[in-house]
């Protein structure tokens, strides 16, 4: 009910503050019987952490995952995965003139309405670092889809104004070969200088990923409230920084006409697909077995270097200094985020629908 | 499991075919005392049903909710509240021919792909008829929110590409003055001629819905899995025909800096407030106050009246005639669709915000 | 969270208050493709509903169900099953007197306490009424079992200090050729004789189920929290009038040393099977393959025919006359119940096990 | 799904199997602002740790609980309360032999059915180590439950035949005065007497808890499935080794008529209350504002010193020397797991009923 749990079958808790000992979480629900590869999972969480480029913020942490459960002789129990990942680089006295001064358009106000107690070091709980937790299990998950012929791919499609070349080939290797994360080398070179142009100005900027779902069988999805985009978006959108999500056509279709969006189905060499994809691989909530894909919109870092008026708890006018080691856009970290994300749900899904048919 | 619910302590469940005997659910979890008028959730459900205007189905569905328990002598006993709709005008004979050739964009193929049996009557629980069910329990939901203080207000903001003036003067007498639900009548003008002229083409347009909440105190909302809008996204996205959700500065986020962006912290007359609204009323996954705001793209109708190409269940190649009775465009009916899904998300995370403090 | 719902895949949602329009549900998670014979459904309502015999309340009710939804062509369609059951023989007037005077060991006082509002008729939700709808959703899931080749009995073992005859043949033939559900004939009309003379006084009796469950695999059960008796004794005690769960030995075990508990495994024709059954085919919380068994004890109803003292709302005095229809002793008609709460708790955890393995 | 989470509002997820490096959980749904006393929680955990008294297991763990999260400055932040208690003592060695044979009344042979791969170091996560997790959890829910003046208190009331004293002073520091946690001191030399003598044969014996709460206002529980003694029957049955529960007359009900059962409401100095409680304190599933008491039967445990035969996972017969470190008598180490248990599930049910009126 508090919101700390992801999935239905496939269900992740988390816990852990940005400043406290550790975050980590229990991913519960994985069938028995998976290698588990743990270097993968220390890979995914290696390309979310801190302090591994200039376009990243400088907190140095060394994000190792220590799994405590639900792994045996490399496979899967079918127990809860329990799982932590120390904090080492914290600093919390960097954060005590938060104790009184609210940052414009971060958690802190809102936070002490709806609990009226907070740790105010570095957010919190409130921290994008809570999603170390996701990427640790989310990488479990990416196993799980592996395992059933399933990838999953997310790409920085976009900088403020800067979208990545149409042409693009979009590959696991293309995207990680740049700290951007985005897999068109000409694109990554134009959003690094907007990137480290705003940063020199102690700014921040906007971004999109994208990200798409290949090898899906058809039949995934609940069909009426947790329709697999519904379960997507909410993935997404409970991701920091998140302010939209659209998959298939997206908020283009809005000035379609049927004619032109709808996708025709054909008879592919014997197996049934469409001519066109509008539809981003989902039908009625439901997979067609195309390719899913998505974008998922993310606001510019709320942490700037410069002065910002605010106010405090007593209301009283206070002027913020920015502190404090952030990034300048958030987006080349949330790729593997934005990935974790997506295998929880899809493989979640995935389970749910053993249960649809005798 | 199956995802025919929804919420957590304000609980929706719906069942209904579109062709069965009848639609409709049980709404679990209203407080009991709650003073419930009737004749205002059947006026909700009148916004929604067909057969209303020339831009809508011609579908004759009275569509009388009759509720069936856990109200009593006019208020809430705090127990379930059942109820159903009845089928009356359901004329499966208009598709039998779908038993065997697959709609483009619509769920038929997929939903075969999953249960392996469907009922292709008019789409079976596929179908948007669906959302009646969601419309009686949204008014009910909507009645506690009144009770505490909070609005909900949803409008027709764009068709095709005829957006709506932003001079409009919104509220809920211009909304639903016309029959596009639209508040700015020169504007709505404009949408109807667009809807109509489709009409006559046997085609249909895409458009989108925006909403409103007044009156949330700040607070509400679960910081992690389920922020505030993440459930309004999820809530959102499980609607028939929705390809996208953005809150606040939603998509436009992307090419914004973050000076830009941060919305200022203010003392208004005793309360702290914001300068700007970018955060769409939403920061860090809790409610700061401010007027929610977000958007919904809907994609055209998948029913075109013209024929198109398919395939059927076998592969075979078969040609369509458009049939059945179909609105030109969704985003009217889909407004008090919007409203009562925001509804009981707002009301579902009011309630569970109540164990958040000792 | 207002706890109407029971299941995790298969789930069903009860609603309905004792004198209101209907009580009825929504079961769903049933996995598509599964035969229903609606006259097996009929058939468990029938040996639940009031009117059968002398040793059952009076009401005459038809509890004729109305199934709205997720079957078609006499097969499940994977979606929710909606359904409703009339009431037809409501007399609120019967009750009228009860809105000031408080039945001892009713759940009336209690209930005010909680809500501060109740339907006073007959009990309101807090009727066994509310539990047609249960017998309605079990006979689905019995039919789900059997297709499994799983198969589900009850019956009376005790009444008062009656107890059946160890030697019975236990089958459902037997169980059901008698209105006392005891298949042991002399059993029977031991335990009805002393029924009947506790009803010439006014007075009830409590009485004592056992079941069986037959076929099915071993391996079902979560093994933590879930454990398959803890899910079955979750299940009775949400029963009205139940007091007691055991399993296998049950409290008899408190006296008993381990090597006499413990059940040795043997190779029997090929397959591990254990020599005694002290663990009622669970161990660790997961089927062993053996018949499960289970005892559940029901309170003596706490309606009787005699005056008693009480108090009112406001605290005053106040003395009951014995009014309405009641059972002297709930045990026959809790057969059906009982059968009913096994089947969805066993069908629940056999598709919970679907996600146990790769 | 998989059965390692408890409660709704206040939700406890454990991992951990038996021999790996840790088990821990996640209590998530703690309103925020309660202060917590860390003495507290590991106090509770020393009562369960093994290794405590010539009639508990020699197995030596400190339990020492490290807090990850959730808490600062000595209160609960309303985040989810991380935790792990590290495995100092695991002894796989002592395990090996139980790769093939199937130790009789244990979980081995169904886990393996249920999930073909299996920890089989010290039972894995079938062990009752995993229980420890719940003490720890427990022990907040206990401080929350104390700060609405709620108290619990569990003791051995029965080991083999040796039933406590009914004169009995049941209090606290009488329970926790001796190693049998029996609150009258001869009954409990006359249990630990029992307990040497069947120790000394290598035998194990059975026993019971019983458990009161005191200070739980009327109105707390869910009236239909999720009756408050249906969540303290699950809660208790999901404990290792549990065989029943029963309530208020429990099992004894079955023999008693209405007019002896009935608890008669009286005016009690202005207040409602019940002239006798064979209610236990709850009717219709809410709490009536008395004493909360229950009965827990635990059987006897599995594991003897003594041979055994049984049969390998290959179905050959085999023989098994009893090894490993065990309890002679499971009831007094039991007595801290059903108090955490009782905890979780009282204070879950308090925070449940914060939205049963408007």
């Amino acid at each position: 009910m508090a919101g700390n749990s992801f999935g239905e079958i496939l269900k992740l808790s988390t816990f852990g503050e940005s400043h406290g000992p550790a975050v980590g979480g229990i991913l519960d629900g994985v069938p028995a019987g998976l290698t588990i590869n743990a270097d993968q999972i220390q890979w995914l969480l290696d390309q979310r952490k801190p302090g591994q480029s200039a376009v990243s913020s400088s907190r140095n942490e060394s994000d190792k995952v220590e799994i405590l459960s639900g792994i045996f002789q490399d496979k899967t129990l079918g127990t809860p995965i329990g799982f932590i990942i120390r904090n080492t680089d914290a600093r919390p006295a960097d954060y005590e003139h938060l104790q009184t001064a609210y940052r414009p358009s971060h958690a802190d106000f809102a936070w002490d309405q709806k609990y009226g107690f907070r740790d105010f070091r570095g957010g919190g709980r409130a921290s994008a670092r809570e999603t170390a937790a996701r990427v640790a299990a989310g990488a479990i998950a990416l196993q799980l889809l592996n395992h059933f012929g399933i990838s999953v791919l997310s790409w920085v499609s976009k900088v403020g104004d800067v979208a990545m070349e149409p042409s693009a080939t979009i590959n696991s290797e293309a995207v990680f070969s740049n700290e951007i994360r985005c897999p068109h080398p000409a694109s990554a070179a134009s959003m690094r200088n907007l990137i480290l142009k705003l940063k020199a100005e102690g700014n921040t900027i906007g971004g999109m990923v994208s990200t798409r779902v290949t090898g899906l069988n058809a039949g995934i999805g609940e069909p009426v409230f947790d329709k697999l985009h519904a379960s997507l978006g909410h993935a997404m959108l409970s991701i920091n920084a998140v302010k939209g999500f659209e998959y298939g056509s997206g908020f283009g279709s809005v000035k379609m006409t049927g004619t032109e969006h709808n996708d025709t189905f054909v008879n592919s060499g014997g197996s049934i697909t469409t001519r066109t994809n509008h539809s981003g691989g989902i039908q009625g909530g439901i997979s067609n077995g195309n390719e899913i894909n998505f974008n998922v919109a993310f606001k510019p870092v709320a942490t700037v270097l410069q002065p910002q008026e605010t106010v405090n708890a007593a209301g009283e006018a206070a002027v913020l200094e920015g502190k404090g080691r952030h990034d300048p856009c958030v987006v080349p970290r949330a790729v593997p985020i934005v990935m974790a994300m997506t295998a929880l749900t899809v493989a979640d899904q995935l389970l749910r629908n053993r249960s649809a048919r005798l």
